[in-house]
């Protein structure tokens, strides 16, 4: 009994210190740059792909079209069977964003040529990249599709976009992203399907240090702004490198039960949990809890390829943050009862409230932050995430909310009861 | 019987052509240019102000204020007793904003010098002039304020702001105003007393013609940019000549009963009806249904100088958006549900749902456009203002939603049921 009640409180004091952390994250956008340049260590031949390692050979669709993709892109390999056979003889490695601190987009293709952003979490110390939104086409690479068309585009981030936002952003002396983020909220967005408003307000801040790059590359400097215009979900690639800030932060708090990401592959979804290791505890993959696919398509069309911009929710936002976001209708469907509703559903799950980042129409109450293993077991109330639909002839076919499987959540808690802490 | 259902049949008729004329507008900015080339007949002695028109000895408080400041500013007149001895003999005139199709901000004072944005309706083919926002300072002209610092910042608005605004707007052939507004209802503005995300979406377009005078006027663009960025409220006077341009072209109807227009003076609230003529029916001042003071002020300080952005209103924004705009709970106080509910109530008054202008917490509902004068009298229900509040000693004290009185509704009503129409 006073063994019990010992635990208890380390429990509790742990996680108080995990949601501090989580919701205390100043991210702050340092730099773009190659992840090679980024990440020092980062070896030429690997690509990295969303979710929990798995096999090479387990890899299917649209997840393993994307990494041949990224092989070919980055001249690893010549074509497909070059790639698969450097692939399945290990001389392409084959390892999951987080290893290097990214968090990938849908299959999440990161190979060493391709600018990111680097977000710096000023509380933590730590730092999370993301690499850039592909554009509006349907058909991208983190959509598990390498074509012509992909190729070009991906050279086009490479030698435009990434080195003009890169000069920019270090002109600035960086771009501190709280302050956009807790704007965007009270702007109709709530930063995972829906980034309109921070978009625009990252672009103002861009506006000057753009100004002066002119005279010395004017095309570049319109082709740049052309990108941010016809892009509304730029911004996500910055919320989800924050979140991954947050959540790292928040990682590896001896006794914690706080989830700290929530990531899948084509295979599973997953949890990591913050005093138990980097074990990631696995489960089916989510299920639909209210989707609208592009004309042409039914639920039987979609595919899951991977996706680690589920740390939004792991941070607050999104799935977490619907409240903020009624406008999400149009795009995911769904009703705003059922939005408020799925929005209140996540404080029972969460431990805090943000101090910073809130939401106006629940008279500015904080993002439910800090989601506890046994909460969800006790409740059955999974996390909802608001994420792209891929479809399996590649390509993005809509978007929509999906609930995380409970599966994951009871390992976590019984691998929680059996751990010394 | 016959008579009177052959008079509901043309009223009905008039009115569904008074609500598609007001919800059909497109509005477009063309220029910003001086008053007096805006308005070529404008004479350089007036002094336009808010409101149904007054003697000049009724003017008082803040709207009096303004009147003798713009006179001064202008140099009409050397200082304030010269302009009363002025005024007073009739060498300066004081007219209504709307003799030149302008729209006044609080106590609405433009004379001849001012730069204003030009709104062409191109589906009335009319246009509407507003002035410009003269910055975050609570000491305004437009709050019935004159100093050195109000003139100072007068001129900059002459010197810089108009110029570089009107050459932008110039080179790019004109802003529609259209899609601006309709996107900014769903990022959180209600375009009158929130304007943060049409102000965002207004300035982004200008960027690219702002950078092609940044070599010849660096300085200016520079400051312009610094303009735009520390004012979300800039858009608000590109809504208001947008609202004014829309209810122009639905007014003088033979027997439409739509209200056309509501403004106050410092004395009384007006409103106008499409089939009424230009006969302002007058009744008392506003009353507060929720307003948000700044610290230190009461409901004791609030004094009325006068409003026109009540055009707003008129045209289904502001107060009939405000389910749009939950973030205005910490500028103008209230609760989500008060503002839902009050939302919902505008429906009851009005005719029609503007088809491109929505609401996505009502499910995308159009905006409640089309206030009819018989549904006012018969609910009791009166529309519902967003505006900003002024103090009793100057400048803006804070900022609120307040009731048109049913006075002027019961008028109208009265001298409808006279009219042959």
């Amino acid at each position: 009994m006073a063994a019990g009640l010992e635990r208890a409180t380390r429990r509790d004091s742990a996680n108080v210190e995990a949601v501090k952390r989580l919701t205390g994250a100043e991210p702050v956008l340092v730099d773009v740059q190659p992840l090679q340049q980024a990440m020092p260590g980062f070896d030429r031949s690997t690509v990295l792909t969303s979710g929990a390692p798995l096999a090479w050979d387990e890899y299917r669709g649209g997840q393993r079209a994307g990494i041949i993709g990224g092989a070919i892109f980055e001249g690893l390999a010549q074509d497909e069977a070059d790639a698969e056979a450097k692939l399945a003889a290990g001389e392409i490695r084959v390892r999951p964003c987080g290893d290097y601190s990214c968090v990938g987009s849908l299959a999440g293709i990161y190979t060493a040529s391709m600018p990111v952003l680097v977000v710096e979490n000023h509380s933590g110390g730590n730092r999370a990249c993301c690499n850039l939104f592909e554009g509006v086409s349907r058909h991208r690479l983190n959509y598990g599709v390498y074509n012509e068309d992909v190729g070009r585009n991906l050279r086009f981030l490479h030698d435009v976009i990434g080195p003009v936002l890169g000069e920019t952003v270090r002109t600035l002396g960086g771009v501190p992203l709280l302050p956009i983020m807790k704007r965007a909220l009270h702007m109709g967005d709530e930063l995972h399907s829906r980034n309109t408003a921070a978009t625009l307000l990252f672009t103002r801040e861009l506006i000057e240090p753009l100004m002066q790059l002119q005279p010395r590359m004017p095309t570049q400097v319109k082709q740049t702004l052309d990108y941010l215009r016809s892009s509304d979900y730029f911004f996500l690639r910055l919320s989800m490198a924050a979140s991954r800030s947050a959540a790292d932060a928040a990682h590896g708090i001896q006794s914690s039960s706080v989830v700290t990401g929530m990531v899948f592959n084509c295979r599973d979804f997953a949890i990591r949990v913050s005093g138990l290791g980097d074990r990631w505890f696995r489960g089916p993959l989510p299920t639909m809890f209210g989707a609208k696919l592009f004309e042409g398509f039914t639920e039987a069309d979609v595919e899951f390829m991977g996706g680690e911009s589920t740390f939004n929710e792991t941070a607050g936002l999104g799935g977490f943050a619907q409240a903020a976001a009624f406008p999400l209708q149009e795009y995911q469907g769904g009703s705003p009862e059922k939005m408020v509703e799925a929005n209140l559903a996540m404080y029972r799950i969460t431990l805090g409230e943000h101090p910073e980042l809130k939401i106006p129409y629940l008279g500015f109450r904080g993002l439910p932050s800090g989601i506890e293993i046994h909460r969800v077991v006790e409740t059955g109330i999974t996390p909802i995430m608001d994420i792209g639909v891929a479809g399996k002839a590649g390509g993005q076919i809509g978007a929509g909310s999906f609930r995380a499987p409970i599966e994951c959540f009871r390992s976590a808690v019984a691998a929680y009861a059996e751990a010394d802490i």
